[in-house]
């Protein structure tokens, strides 16, 4: 089974559209969560344990284990949750980007050593960069198109000349490469900030029916209304749209994990509310 | 002392402008060696030992550390260099990129973790992901501009209409970038790829004394005349020639360190050639 059916199982068995971004900060965890020996894995393993109906996937963001030295927690909470929740994918957000022979250490990386189901790429280094992961058929590949954060547009909004003199944005040639040129194998997906509706609605009219990882809701001010509304495709779906420190840091006591429980819940059904 | 002087008083010391670049993959490894405890870390030191008077930099690729778990191995080969070569400057090439937040997640894993020099980031998302390392004054921050890869064109070199109305590629728009907005600390370098000269030299063009970090020569092919006469800057200097694949795997047997010695002796020398 692809990663694009595991991830529209989950959606429909939880009747939920959201991922919950596992980026845990060492000085963000509740003071008791700390004192723990393992105490990234200890937190995520409770906020998993109070979302795993709530979600159709997990993204640990890679760079807060790298961080910290925490790679074997890292693989703890992906074992995790592939042990404890099957159904639910996870998505290692590494956002790689690199020459083919490097590409294809990153590949196993992500779906060999930490057994994840899709990871994101940077698609700056072009196609040898993506091609290493894409190879594995039933893991998915989520290209960087049109990223959350203020600085994006800077370059991804620069305009370019196409081969048929018409002028489009740098992030509109990049969903047409992933729709015409990467998407062979059929498992390729696309980061689109929910910071950018405008944007959102050009690449779905670029790209048809693939799906969209959509980050940038909660901390980062994107509007679900128009996340959703302009993200969905005509069949109502191919929307992943995560969440993390609004879901994980919903609260700091020793009831953080009910706190992100209610969180999840909240957005979930704001979420469906516009589907 | 800055990461540009350090490696300009390297490329003095060592007459070079050689950086070898560390990237071992356990099967790549001669026998003796994949049998030892910490296999890489091992082969990291040996062919360091027969090299440290050659080059101005190491540099190891995050990616294959990452692949199997060999964060340790990563940590020991840095500091093996820092504690018996401290005059060689360590340039960790993990082409990061990210929103600011995580960006600044990788630059402690670069600079505090395993205390790198200098990092290589990816431009794609915006100078979000740039300041949270050229923040660190001391340390350099290595933008990925025109890669060595055969796909890089596709994107790199799509042509971009510019504020004045004139026509670059998205490539030449990085440089500028580069040059007039992101290296306000004087600590920003340029990663540009051997196997293009002509692109090296508009690159120069654009960034004056800049330096730049080349990739590409050796097993990608791109030849070495072509590169130091393009690259150079003014003052004859400004360029950082990487070697991996062609250096550590020049010999096989158990004088692979000897046969790594050979090579970067000559490599060396054909740049200096030029110079």
């Amino acid at each position: 089974m692809g990663f694009l059916d595991r991830v529209e199982a989950a959606m429909q068995a939880n009747n939920s559209l959201l991922c919950v971004g596992l980026d845990p900060s060492i000085e963000r965890l509740p003071a008791a969560v700390r004192e723990l020996t393992r105490p990234i894995f200890a937190f995520n393993k409770a906020i998993i344990d109070a979302t795993a109906d709530l979600v159709c996937a997990y993204k640990p963001q890679a760079a807060y284990y790298h961080a910290c030295g925490a790679e074997d927690e890292l693989a703890l909470t992906i074992d995790y949750i592939h042990t404890q929740y099957p159904h639910i994918p996870v998505i290692l957000d590494s956002k790689r980007g690199d020459i083919g022979s490097t590409a294809s250490e990153y590949a196993v990386e992500a779906f060999e050593r930490y057994q994840a189901d899709a990871v994101t790429v940077n698609p700056y280094m072009g196609v040898d960069t993506i091609e290493p992961f894409t190879r594995y058929k039933n893991k998915g590949t989520i290209v960087l198109c049109r990223t959350s954060n203020p600085g994006a547009a800077a370059i991804q909004n620069l305009v370019v000349q196409s081969d048929n003199g018409e002028n489009i944005m740098l992030y509109q040639v990049i969903a047409k490469m992933c729709r015409e040129h990467w998407n062979g194998n059929g498992n390729v997906l696309l980061v689109v900030g929910a910071t950018n509706p405008e944007e959102l609605k050009h690449i779905r009219a670029i790209t048809g029916e693939m799906t969209f990882l959509v980050p940038g809701l909660g901390a980062q001010g994107g509007n679900v209304a128009d996340t959703v509304k302009n993200g969905l495709n005509e069949a109502g779906k191919g929307i992943i749209v995560n969440s993390s420190r609004g879901i994980i840091y919903a609260g700091n006591g020793n009831d953080f994990a009910r706190a992100a429980r209610s969180a999840a819940m909240e957005l979930r059904s704001e979420v469906n509310l516009y589907r």
